[in-house]
């Protein structure tokens, strides 16, 4: 038995690729990322929900508003990284984490098991990454 | 190896949340949600099919049909009860394993494996249970 | 020509509706309204925008916070009126449209040429009402 | 009467606005656009098609392909030009209004009434231009 | 100021087209056509409606169910015509006129403007058909 | 911990179903089939990806482009078959799989866990098959 709860936020970044394999995306380019954050867990608290939804918006809020309006060519972060959208899906995945583990996420940090995330790099292709917590 | 056969519907209810942590939604308010029933097996029947499509689609109307149109704080199934996003989701799922057991699936019924229900509250939130048969 | 810039929100209603031909939707019910309000004008202004979508969102989000989570039954200002999906339309529209006037909206309010609200009240039905300003 | 048929396509830019307006437009950053071109007519063809989709396509894709994986502030042509959505969709609408004019749409371009751009930015915000013909 | 009211339905035909230009179509082939019918009137009724949506909804389906799970090719009434995507919006928007005309909208019937029908056949391609009634 | 990287097609098929359950199904009619292919991994390459997203797209492509504006029923690969969706979510993984262990899909095939194939067969139906690679 799994319940997930996903809120969706964006972000609209700016970066390039090193390696032959990405062809003309490595050159400056953009993309918005519509961003799903999932949260998984085997019980409902006592409200009957998986986190609180408000939380769960404000900290993935958080994470995209610390990227959004970005090169992240520039951001000593992702420093010799490629910022793939499958990357990207683990950076936010692993901040999500960090804040359950952290309680920033309030009681539900200690009853989720998974955090997924989805990031949408265009109506054709999407990326997305899952960890246990 | 699994197969997965989805079918999606809605529905329009009102209803409030006990709890400080709604905020405005302790306020009675309403949501339209889009609900999906997918249904899991490990193979295919003869026809080359997981469910009947048309006796799924039935029974996750029937479902709906049951709950749309209402004040779910008037109903006395959900007496006591926060009737979630996530909540909602378990509701129509065992209601739909329900039927898996007693045949109202068809044959599909012994074969299937899990269902899950994903129910969307907006376009930026939403929720699923999935459970096992 | 005309230009087009349009902003999404939502708001989660309960209702009711008066009259037969409503059926089951005379029972207290609900929605959740996706609301895309669009902005047209005839020309850019010299940043190159219809409106700021930073000043058409909050205005949206004024308009859509001030409804959501609300039974609209229980509102003194929709006494006597069934909130159906073409009515709220027109009732963001116009108070879009009072706020272009007023110059709440910038100087976006002088070269607007009309505001058109949809409101998404499930996958399968939708509303709007287009007005000149 | 007016018929229309309407083509999708997309593109992934950097850029960067001027003017306080933007706030953290201003930096780099980035955008998928999701590119929808609609032609109209007040006929269809002896083929019984507004225009053949496969000309639509082709011209959307040649232009969008020129524009993407690009840093839009690096381009002559935007010298000086806030390419903000609504200008973009100008952009494109006015190349395929060129293509409708020397030929390059086949019969369509002489019975084409108007052609209608949009693009959109992310989940909850898009822009659209159109023009005559 | 124009109010529209819009319902979703879905048919699934297959067909072939004549012409050259149609390459690889010109083989049988199928569509899911998504169909958005829209129905425009200057004034809501005294309900506070367009039209009521039980009734479009009906006769959107009567219409969708006359068509789908067949093969245009074998339909007497489209002998001698390229079923295009554009077409086919133009034969379900005069087949909704008819009902508007006849009183099978009900008193809608008098107040509607035009009827805009769009079908969707592919996530990147749709075309729509307006008439004035 | 698992990656997932999704790219989207579509293709446009006639077919027919053998079986009284299909009811109105056993005639001749058609579908667009929105097409969804998962790659799955735990681990990126060293370019910080699943797979090529353009190998990806282009196998995705291969496979549909092989199917795509034909009836099925004529295909003596799927004779005495239904090629029901679930069905066709299956064959299409299996040669997405044969591309991965012959070397198609570059270096992703000796790192892929798994593939999910699903299509898309209206607004308010779909399936999927999943595998282990």
């Amino acid at each position: 038995m799994t319940f997930t709860l996903t809120v969706r936020d964006h972000m609209m970044v700016a970066h390039s690729f090193s390696g032959e394999t990405f062809g003309p995306a490595q050159r400056v380019h953009g993309a918005t990322f519509i961003v799903d954050a999932s949260f998984r867990a085997s019980e409902l608290d006592t409200d009957g929900v998986v986190i609180d939804i408000g939380l769960a918006s404000e900290a993935l809020a958080e994470i995209t508003g610390s990227l959004t309006y970005r090169n992240l060519d520039d951001e000593p972060e992702f420093a010799g990284m490629n910022t793939t959208t499958e990357r990207m899906c683990q950076v936010i995945a692993d901040r999500l984490a960090e804040r359950a583990a952290d309680g920033r996420l309030g009681s539900a940090g200690a009853r989720l098991s998974s955090i997924e995330v989805t990031l949408h790099e265009s109506h054709i292709a999407w990326a997305s990454y899952e960890r246990s917590l």
